[in-house]
This record gives C-alpha cells, sequence and structure tokens, in this order.
C-alpha cells in the first residue's frame, strides 16, 4: 500500500545585505562568481522568508511553489537544480536505509510567504532560496551542514548561499571550476558584534531597472574596469573580515562604502550603463556624508544593491546621531515602530538641507533593523495536514 | 621719452568638448594629464571667449584680467605661469632685435567676455585660457605655432590647450618629466568632418558640484578603478583617431559614450564619491540609446564633463532623427534658433516618455553648434584707443 502520508517542513530564513558585493559570475551554470563577497544577515523580526517543504505520494504529479499565494514557475534551472541536489542527497540516506520513506521520487510541494512587500526592491531571492533549500533539507531530514547546503542554495541564487548562517558570513570565491569550494562560512555570529544596527530606506521608483542576473554579466563582458575591481576585492575582503573579528566599525563603514562605489561604478562602466543609483539614493549618500563629518568620524556607512534603496549601517550607541537625523525628516513613514521607538529624531544642524528634502520626497517606507541569527525551524506550517497549502490573507 | 602707445591684440577662442575625456594630473603644478584626451572645437559663433590683450608703459603697475566686466585674480599660480611664459618669449625676441618696443616689461590688461552664460557650467576655463595665450603672443609677435603655444596654455587650464586648434584634437599626453611633449596636435581640421554637430542640453542645477581640479586629484589618490582607466585609454584614443580620420560616426560615438561612462565611474570609486550626473544626465542617456535602438545602429552620442549637461553629437544627415527628437520636448527653449532653424520636432514613438519627460521638466536651455576652428584675429577691441576697456552691457 503507498504511503499517503503528508510530510512537511517549516523554516523561516533571512535576507543579508552585502557589505562587499557579488557582482560577476565566472560560471553562470553553476553561480560561480568572480569574487568573494561578506555580507550581514538581519533580522528575521523584520525581514524574512517562511518557507514549508512538503511531499506525499498522494500529491499529483509536478512539483510546485507558491509565493504569497501566487504560484511560481520550477520549471527554471536555478530551482531544478536545488530540487535535484537535495532530491539526491536524500536518495542516498534512502539507499542507505530502505526503511525510510521514498520521499525522494514523491512531488514537492512548497509554500513560502515573505513578510515585507516584494514590490519594495529588497533582495527577496536570498531568503527565498535559502528558506526553500533550508525547509527541503530537513523535510528530507539531511545531515548536511549549513555550509554544505550553502552550496545548493547557490545555484538558486548566487547571495542566498549567505542566508543559510546568521551574523557576518562570507561567500568564498572558491578555486575549483565545479564550485565545490565556493560555499558561505560564517566570519562571526549575529552575537560577536550585536550592536550592528541596519536602517532600510525604500526608494519609490516607478520602473525596475536592469535584473542583475542580466546586469552583471553585461558588466563582465563590457567594462573594462570590472578587472581592476576583481583584482582589489580580496584585499578589501581580508580587512573587512579583520573589522568585524575586531569589531572596528571605521574599518567596517569605509570598506563598506568603498565597496558599494566601486560595485556601482563598474556598473556605470557597462555597455549600456547601468544606473541603479538615482538622486534619492545620492541624498542619502551626502547625508550620511553629513552624518560622519559631523560625528568626526566613521559612524554610518551607506551600501546599495541592484536598486536606488539605502542600507545604513550603524552601532547601537549611534543610533540617534544616525537613525535620528533621518528619523527628523521621515517620522511620517511607517517602519520606525517596534525597534524604532527608541530613535528619537535628531537636530540636522550641518547636514545638507537639499539632501534631506530629496529624502523626504523621495523615501516611501523605512526599515529599522539589526544583525540576526541564520535559518530557523518552525512548528507553524503553510500546509496543512491534509495537504492544502495555508494561505494567509 | 618713454613710450607711452597703448598695444592692441584681439583674437576670439572656442569652446572643445572632449571625447576622450581629461580626468587627472600626474603632475599638478605643470598640469601634466595622467592619459592622452580627443576633443571636438566646437564653432564660436555659438561659444566663444572674445579677448583683447593689451599693454603700454602708461599703464599703472601690475597685471590686470577683465572678463564680463568683472575684474580678476590673476595672483593665481596658472595665470602668472602663462604670463611668464609668454613674457620671456616676448624678451628674447627684444633682446634679438633692439628697436623693439619693451613689451615684455610693461604690464598686461587683458579684457574677455564671453557670448554664452558663464552660470550654464560650460568649460569656459578652456577657451578662457586659449584667447588669453593667443592674444598675448599675437600682441608680443612671437613666432611660436599652434602646438607650441599649447605648451603655455595647458599650464593655465589643462583642456585650454586643445582650444588652439579647431576641428579634431589631441592632447598628447607626453613622457617627459618637463611636460615639453605634453601638447596639442590637430588631428583633422574641421572641414574633415563638417558635418558634425553638437546639442548641448543646459541642465538646471542649483548647486554646483565638485570642482574639476580638486575631484580630478582625489580620483587619482583615492579610486582603486582609477589605474585601470588609464591603462585602456591608450587603446580607445587609437580607436578615436581612427574613427576621426575615417569619419566613422559609429565607432567615434561608441568610443565617446564609453570613454564619458568610464570617467563617471572613477568619480563614483572617489572617496567620497563624485557624482555629476544627475537624474536629467541619466534621461538624456535613456533618451539616446532610444533614439539608437530606433536608427539599428549608433547616429548619437552622449559625453558629460565635470557637471549634469549633456553634449550629444550626431552627424547632420541626422539632425532631424537626434535633435529633432530633444526637439518635441525642448522647444520651448531658447537655442534652436539660428542653426536649429532647419531641425524639425521629430516622433518620440520607442523613446521612453519618463526621460522625455526629465528633460522636458529640467533641462533649461539647449544650444545647437557644430564642429568649428581654431582661434581668430579679430579687429574688433575690447580697449580702446586710450587704453580703456570696453564693457559690452
Amino acid at each position: 500500500m503507498a504511503d499517503t502520508k503528508i510530510h512537511r517542513a517549516s523554516t523561516t530564513a533571512p535576507v543579508n545585505i552585502a557589505v562587499i558585493k557579488y557582482w560577476g559570475k565566472r560560471d553562470p551554470k553553476l553561480n560561480l562568481p568572480t569574487n568573494s563577497s561578506l555580507s550581514v544577515t538581519l533580522s528575521q523580526a523584520d525581514l524574512r522568508t517562511h518557507t514549508t517543504a512538503s511531499c506525499s505520494a498522494s500529491f499529483p504529479a509536478g512539483d510546485s511553489l507558491l509565493l504569497n499565494g501566487q504560484p511560481q514557475d520550477v520549471s527554471g534551472a536555478r530551482t531544478q537544480a536545488c530540487f535535484r541536489e537535495l532530491r539526491s542527497l536524500r536518495a542516498k540516506l534512502e539507499k542507505q536505509d530502505s526503511r525510510l520513506p521514498a520521499l525522494s521520487k514523491y512531488p514537492l510541494r512548497i509554500v513560502s510567504e515573505n513578510n515585507f512587500p516584494t514590490a519594495a526592491g529588497l533582495a527577496s531571492s536570498a531568503a527565498g532560496f535559502a528558506a526553500l533549500v533550508r525547509a527541503i533539507a530537513d523535510l528530507y531530514q539531511l545531515r548536511e551542514s549549513p555550509m554544505d547546503l550553502s552550496l545548493i542554495a547557490r545555484q538558486g541564487s548566487g547571495s542566498a548561499c549567505r542566508s543559510l548562517f546568521g551574523g557576518y558570513v562570507m561567500w568564498d570565491v572558491g578555486l575549483e571550476a565545479s564550485g565545490a569550494d565556493s560555499k558561505a562560512v560564517q566570519v562571526a555570529p549575529a552575537e560577536h558584534w550585536p550592536e550592528m544596527q541596519a536602517l532600510i530606506l525604500v526608494v519609490s521608483s516607478a520602473k525596475k531597472g536592469v535584473s542583475s542576473t542580466t546586469g552583471m554579466q553585461t558588466t563582465v563582458a563590457t567594462s573594462s574596469l570590472f578587472p581592476a575591481r576583481v583584482a582589489s576585492v580580496q584585499q578589501r575582503m581580508e580587512e573587512m573580515i579583520a573589522a568585524v573579528k575586531e569589531r572596528d566599525f571605521e574599518s567596517f563603514g569605509r570598506l563598506t562604502m568603498r565597496d558599494s562605489n566601486s560595485f556601482h561604478a563598474t556598473c556605470l562602466d557597462t555597455e549600456p550603463p547601468i544606473f541603479y543609483l538615482n538622486d534619492v539614493s545620492r541624498a542619502a549618500i551626502r547625508v550620511v556624508e553629513g552624518i560622519n563629518a559631523k560625528a568626526g568620524k566613521i559612524v554610518a556607512a551607506y551600501t546599495f544593491d541592484a536598486g536606488p534603496n539605502a542600507v545604513i549601517y550603524f552601532e547601537e550607541k549611534n543610533a540617534s546621531a544616525v537613525a535620528g537625523v533621518f528619523k527628523s525628516r521621515l517620522s511620517h513613514l511607517e517602519g520606525w515602530a517596534g525597534k524604532g521607538e527608541g530613535v528619537t529624531a535628531s537636530a540636522t544642524e550641518g547636514i545638507d538641507e537639499r539632501a534631506l528634502t530629496a529624502l523626504h520626497d523621495g523615501v516611501s517606507r523605512v526599515i529599522l533593523t539589526r544583525v540576526g541569527g541564520g535559518p530557523a525551524s518552525t512548528q507553524e506550517s503553510l500546509v496543512d495536514e491534509s495537504g492544502e497549502p495555508i494561505v494567509k490573507t
């Protein structure tokens, strides 16, 4: 008699925002990067993907994925690579122990929810693929370490490999052509430097720019400055790892800003040029420069991914001097509640007035968050006992 | 008895807009660049400096310069270097021929007028120093060639050396530490490729950005991508010279856009980052991309100096397809008159609507011009027979 049981496992996974950026693949099929990168994992209280992986012999044939209630295409090579590799690890277990149910042969039904608006342009694919891989690994009761699983998540979305850990995470470029050593490694857990906070300024933008997947390979193919970026990142990585280990915010901040600018410079040097920063992003940079000038040292560091949103890192003790300045002009926006209640609006003397006005006019939402932990199992399932998706409304 | 005669010479000199940019000095004192550059000299009918150099034993002691009716400081090292070198050449002539009046010992009175608003952020120092050097050289009846004089103008303002010639002009980086071989050379006269036109979009900007003199040396000191730009420019120069010689607009345009983007990329990679392009500049880029996509080839090429203004090069035969698209949204602005009367507004199907709207909202003035000749003597003097400045109002 066939096994009709519904097998389920649920996890949450975090978003990460790189301070040394991933931009450029040396192998697009395996998602192997041209350089190492390093990110801060953000708190799941504010930003997370919640995923339930389920499988059953009773499910109709074919794997499926529901994200925020919308069916997603799972036929793409990246999703297929994750499914295939995880099934293969499960099949190995089943071969070793014939009493195990043959889950590797059952259709997968994956259900995911983000606790943040996908339209906000926050890199959701990292949390998404990390949660998918972690949930299926739990469903399959795999014994692989997060580092091993990062090799699989990487094939779904490069930066997803870093979301398998909390805290401060490096994605090692690796040397092997197979990609076997291009994996995520935790540099330090969140508890090592828990004072790290992040203010995300979500910038209104009517139109999505160039996708990062397309953009980065155009940069690799056409930018004459790109090889110089790749050559300089390794040294910067070493300095960044040291800054994290020593909790040296000034070095962390200087390197973070330098790397963001270097990345966007190579985008501008792409043919045709790619612009992710707009006048509102530039205003955020000017305000951070003003905050640092006022402090007489680096207490705030901006970084921008493939879009206009600013992520501003700072230490908790400087929350008022950093987040407070932004709050002075953005207090009408939601997002200050919760962790932000402790932040009071600060005086803006010495800060560029035009830049503050540009932020007031161009920022649609703020998210005040901090460094956080890695994926966590949860009993809250998005698939009910009969195997049906539970879609929150 | 002392010579009380008023000696006068008048010239006009053109603006030039580089298509391979000068950015970075290897010797700030001598204005020696890190790389060769190449520019198009623009027609003096639209943009020129008119300068009269005068001197007389009857003038009160001390050199003076009046620009658009405003006294200018001439004590700066750059202006002093030009005065000193030109006086030294005159003194040599006087030594050879004792019948010559001792002009080299007389105070200089220089009077200049620009036929364009200095506030528009158009590189006026190139035309200004070229006119100053040419006018004094004429006053002193020097026999030095424009190439020789370019060595002097270079010390006033780097890009001024290129304004001593019309047409297509290269500034050779040179090898010598003395700067003796870092001079301007005409690649081709305007008549070689007279079809070249330029549309300048003057972008409203309430605040002046970082000066190019300060900015370029910060880039040299801090950008890790800058050496890669310098390394790639030499090859680009050779391709650009070939494109000019062959009147190959597609290559000319592709190289022009590539070099502008490379230059602004190194600005963004500077610490702190320098932004000259704003959202209006980016809109101009998008419209040029749309025009080229519609044409199926490169018929328009944008370039940006150290500010948000766009300069768009195109050939006369494509005036309607290029300038006409801009005119469709900017016909309310002055600047289309004269040469622009032949340009009719064109259909904007296929061109990014948001970009066109951004241009409509952010461009304050257009200048439609073309390639033109070098400095020219004029009988129109800005100093009257009694030695007094004639200030136009």
